[in-house]
C-alpha cells in the first residue's frame, strides 16, 4: 500500500488537479479497453509537465511503488491497467498534450506524448504534410501509447510501423533522469539507438514524454479497388505483383473474408465477397504528374489476367471509396455487435498467409466445427486478425478464457511454426506475458529480462507488463 | 598479453586456418581503411561457424581479453582496428560467408554476417528482387559491418538506413550466448526490439553472425536528371517539391559542388556545374505501368519554373545515366588523387542544409581562407560530406590531426547548434569517441554506458570503440 506521506507529497508536487482519488473519476482509468481486466489504484496522477513526470518517478523510486503509464487507454493487451493490489499508481499522460512544433521543410512534427493521434494528424495537415499513422482508435489513442505499443494500423505496408516514423524521443527513466534525444535527423550514427528500446516497451522501461515524428507529402490522390477473389487466389503472389506493378505506391492491401463482411450492417450490396474473400487495394500519390488511376487500372488488369479475381470494382467517386473503407473499418464494431470475438493478432512471413489460413481453419474446425471465424486484416504486412466469434448465448468472458486456454495455443503453434508470431501489432501487456515467455528464443528472453533489469531494477515501471527484471545479463 | 594457453585452445577450436599469426598475413587486418590507425594483435581469428564464434567469446570471457570483430574492414572511424597493446584479438567474419536463403514471396534474404554486400545484392537479383543497400564499398564491405555501422549510402532517401532493412538478427553475446531473432516478419510486437541495440553498435555489444534483410521489387526503370543549380537555390524547398511531385519515387537527391566536380578526372564536359553546384536526381520504379520519364519531366518542369536551375539534363541513354553516376561516385577517389581530404560526416535537419553550407563556409574561411572544400553528398537525407582538401605539399596525417583539433570543433558546433550531428553515417568507432562524450545529451550518454555495461560488463567486446561500460544505470 502506498504511504500516505507519498500521496501528500504527490499532491504538493502535482496540485489537486494532478491527483485524482475520487472513485468515480478513477473508474475509467482502471479498466482496459476491451473490458477484460480491472485493476485498482490509490490515485491517478496527471502531470502537466515533464518536470512533474520526473518528480513522480523520483517519488516512486523512493517509495518503491509501481507506476503504470497510461495514454489513451486503448491497449488490446491490458498494457496500461494496474493490478488488483491497489498499490500501483496510474500515470496519465493526458495533460501533456501540446503540439510542440511542426517543421514543414524538416518534414517533422514534435509533440508531447499525451497528444491524441488525430490532433497530431491535423497539425501535420495544417502545415501541408501528412502523418502516416492511421489506426481505428486515432480519435482517442495518444502518441505515448502509439509509441509504447509500436502501433501498426492501416498504413504499415507503405510507411512502416510507428518505430519507422519516430525520429526523436524524450523519456523519463525510473529514477527521474531525463533522456532527451529529440533530434529531427534522418541519419545520426552516434552510439546505440537507445530510442528503440522505449518504442514498443509499453512503458516498462521509462515514461515517454515527447517525440519527433516523420511527416511525408500528403498522398491526396488515391485510387482504390475492391477485388472479389477467386477461391484459392494466391495472396502472396498477388501482393508481390501489386507491389511490383504499383512501384510500391500501394498503401493498403487489406483482406476481408465473406464472414467478416457479413458482420457489417448496411454494407453496400454491390460490394460483395468473391469465393475467396475480398482484397481492398489502395494506391496513393502526392504528385499531380502521376496518373494514379491509370496505374491502378494497369495493376488490376494483371490481377484479372492472372485469374485471381471474379470481379474488380474501382472506386469512381470519393463516396464510393469511403464506402469501401467504411466496410473495412467497421468490422471490429460488427464483431462487437454480434456478441464479441476472441482476437488473435497473428503475423506470418508474407509468403505464408494462405498456408496459415488453411492450417488455422483446420485447427478451428477440429476443435469445434460450429465455431465461426471473422478473419480480416493487413495481409499486405503478413498480419491477420484471426478472430473467433463468440457463439450466441455464450458468456463473452468465459468463452474468451476457454478459447485462450484450449484453442489459441494450437493457432499460435501454427503461426510460430511458420516463422510467425502471436502478437503482430497489439503487443504483450499483461495478457500475453505467458506467451512471450513460452515462445521467445531463450537467448532473446534473457536479453529482454536483462534490459528490463537495467532500466527498472526495482520494478517500478509498469510492473506486471511484458517481463520481470533480471539482475545482469553476462555472468561474472 | 594473452595467455599462450588461450592461443592453444583457440587453435584447437578453430583449426590452423582459423588462427592467423604470421605477421605478413596479419598486417591488412591491423590497419584501418583510411590508413589513420594501426594496431597490433596476437592473432586474427577466423571462425567458420556460429558455434566457433560462441567458443571464441567463451574463451575471451574466461581470459578477459578483448575481441575486435571485423567484417570488410572499411570503417571510416577505425571501428574495427585493435589498439596498439597487442592484447586484443581480431575476429574476422570473412569465413562466415554463406547466403542462407532467398525467399521471393517473403521478400527477404537470410545471410551470414561475413557475406560481401555485393554478393547479397547478386543473390537477391537472381531471385528477381532487389536489396536496396548501395555503398561505395559494396564490393568489399560485409553485411556484419554494414549492420554494425548502420550503414547509409546512396539509397537512404527512398529505402532508409540499414536499420530500416533488417528484419532478423542472430548475435553471439560476450559470454558466448546465442541470441536468435531471425524472423522475416514485417510486424512482431513481442517485447523490446533487442535487434536495434546491435545495429549500429560496431560490435561493442555482441558479434552479429547472421541477418535477415528486406528485399523490394527491382526498380529497374530509372530516370535521372543532372540539375545545374542557380546560385542560392533553396535545396530544402527543392527537395520538398521533388519528394511531393515524384510521390517519393525519388531514390537519389545528391549534391555536388563545383569544386568536388572538378576533382573528377575525365568528367564529361557537358555535365558541368551550375553557379550553385549540381543536384543529381533519380526517380526509380519497378512498374511497367508507370511512365517514370514523364514523371521526371513533370517534376523538373516545376524546378525550372521555380527558377532554381540554370539547366537540367535528363539522361537519354543508360550510358549517359552511368556517366552522371560515375562522376558522383568517383569524387572520393578524386579527393584521394588530389592528396586526400579531412572528412566531416555532417548531418542537419532537412530544412537546414543551405544554412549549414553558409555557416560552415564562413567558419572555414575564418580559419584559413586558402583552404579548399570538397562538399557533396546525400543532401536529400540532410547529410553532407563536408571535406577539407589536404593542401598540396602538406602531410596528410599531420593536416588531418590539425584540422581535427582546430577546425572540426567549429564545424561540429555549427551542426549541433542546428540540431545536427557530427556523424551521420560513418559511426563513432575509435576516432569519434571523444565527440560522442562531448556532444551527447547527459542522460542519453548515461544510458549508452549502461547498455554497454549490461552487454559487456568486462569490456571484452571491441574495447576502445564507442563507449566504456558503466555498472548499472538506475541508482539503488
Amino acid at each position: 500500500m502506498p504511504d500516505t506521506a507519498m500521496l501528500q507529497r504527490l499532491r504538493e508536487t502535482l496540485g489537486e488537479a494532478g491527483v485524482l482519488t475520487d472513485p468515480e473519476r478513477l473508474a475509467p482509468y482502471l479498466v482496459d479497453h476491451r473490458d477484460l481486466v480491472r485493476g485498482k489504484a490509490p490515485a491517478v496522477l496527471r502531470p502537466s509537465s515533464v518536470a512533474q513526470v520526473q518528480a513522480i518517478m523520483r517519488l516512486a523510486a523512493e517509495y518503491r511503488v509501481g507506476i503504470v503509464p497510461q495514454a489513451g487507454n486503448t491497449s488490446y493487451c491490458a498494457g496500461a491497467t494496474p493490478d488488483a493490489s491497489g498499490g500501483q499508481f496510474v500515470l496519465s499522460l493526458e495533460r501533456l498534450d501540446k503540439v510542440r512544433a511542426v517543421d514543414p521543410l524538416d518534414a517533422a512534427i514534435s509533440v508531447d506524448s499525451g497528444v491524441i493521434l488525430q490532433r497530431a494528424q491535423e497539425a501535420a495537415a495544417a502545415a501541408g504534410l501528412y502523418l502516416p499513422l492511421s489506426l481505428g482508435s486515432e480519435g482517442s489513442c495518444r502518441i505515448g501509447g502509439v509509441i509504447g505499443t509500436n502501433a501498426g494500423g492501416l498504413s504499415v505496408l507503405r510507411y512502416g510501423m510507428t518505430r519507422d516514423l519516430v525520429l526523436g524521443l524524450e523519456v523519463v527513466l525510473a529514477d527521474g533522469t531525463l533522456v532527451s534525444d529529440m533530434k529531427k535527423l534522418r541519419k545520426n550514427n552516434t552510439g546505440y539507438d537507445i530510442r528503440q528500446n522505449f518504442i514498443g516497451a509499453e512503458g516498462t522501461l521509462g515514461v515517454v514524454t515527447g517525440a519527433v515524428l516523420k511527416l511525408i507529402p500528403v498522398p491526396h490522390r488515391r485510387a482504390t479497388a475492391w477485388v472479389e477473389l477467386t477461391a484459392g487466389a494466391p495472396l502472396p503472389e498477388m501482393l508481390a505483383l501489386v507491389r511490383r506493378e504499383s512501384s510500391d505506391l500501394v498503401s493498403s492491401f487489406e483482406f476481408i473474408t465473406a464472414r467478416s463482411l457479413a458482420l457489417v450492417s448496411g454494407a453496400d450490396g454491390r460490394l460483395k465477397s468473391g469465393s475467396g474473400g475480398v482484397i481492398l487495394v489502395e494506391l496513393s500519390s502526392s504528385s499531380q504528374h502521376l496518373p494514379i488511376e491509370e496505374l491502378l487500372e494497369g495493376v488490376m488488369g494483371e490481377v484479372v489476367e492472372a485469374g485471381w479475381a471474379e470481379d474488380v470494382i474501382i472506386a469512381q467517386t470519393e463516396a464510393q471509396r469511403a464506402d469501401m473503407w467504411r466496410i473495412r473499418e467497421t468490422i471490429p464494431e460488427g464483431e462487437k455487435h454480434f456478441g464479441g470475438s476472441v482476437k488473435h493478432d497473428i503475423s506470418v512471413p508474407l509468403g505464408r498467409t494462405v498456408d496459415f489460413l488453411a492450417a488455422g481453419g483446420a485447427a478451428v474446425a477440429a476443435y469445434d466445427p460450429a465455431l465461426e471465424l471473422s478473419v480480416y486484416g493487413h495481409v499486405g504486412d503478413g498480419n491477420l486478425h484471426y478472430n473467433v466469434l463468440v457463439p450466441p448465448g455464450e458468456d463473452r468472458l468465459a468463452f474468451t478464457d476457454r478459447i485462450g486456454r484450449e484453442l489459441a495455443p494450437a493457432l499460435y503453434d501454427i503461426a510460430i511454426g511458420m516463422g510467425g508470431t502471436f502478437s503482430a501489432e497489439h503487443g504483450v501487456g499483461r495478457l500475453k506475458r505467458g506467451l512471450l515467455q513460452h515462445y521467445a528464443d531463450p537467448g532473446r528472453y534473457r536479453v529482454l529480462r536483462g534490459i528490463k533489469g537495467l532500466f527498472d531494477p526495482h520494478g517500478v515501471m509498469n510492473p506486471g507488463a511484458m517481463v520481470d527484471p533480471a539482475e545482469g545479463l553476462i555472468a561474472d
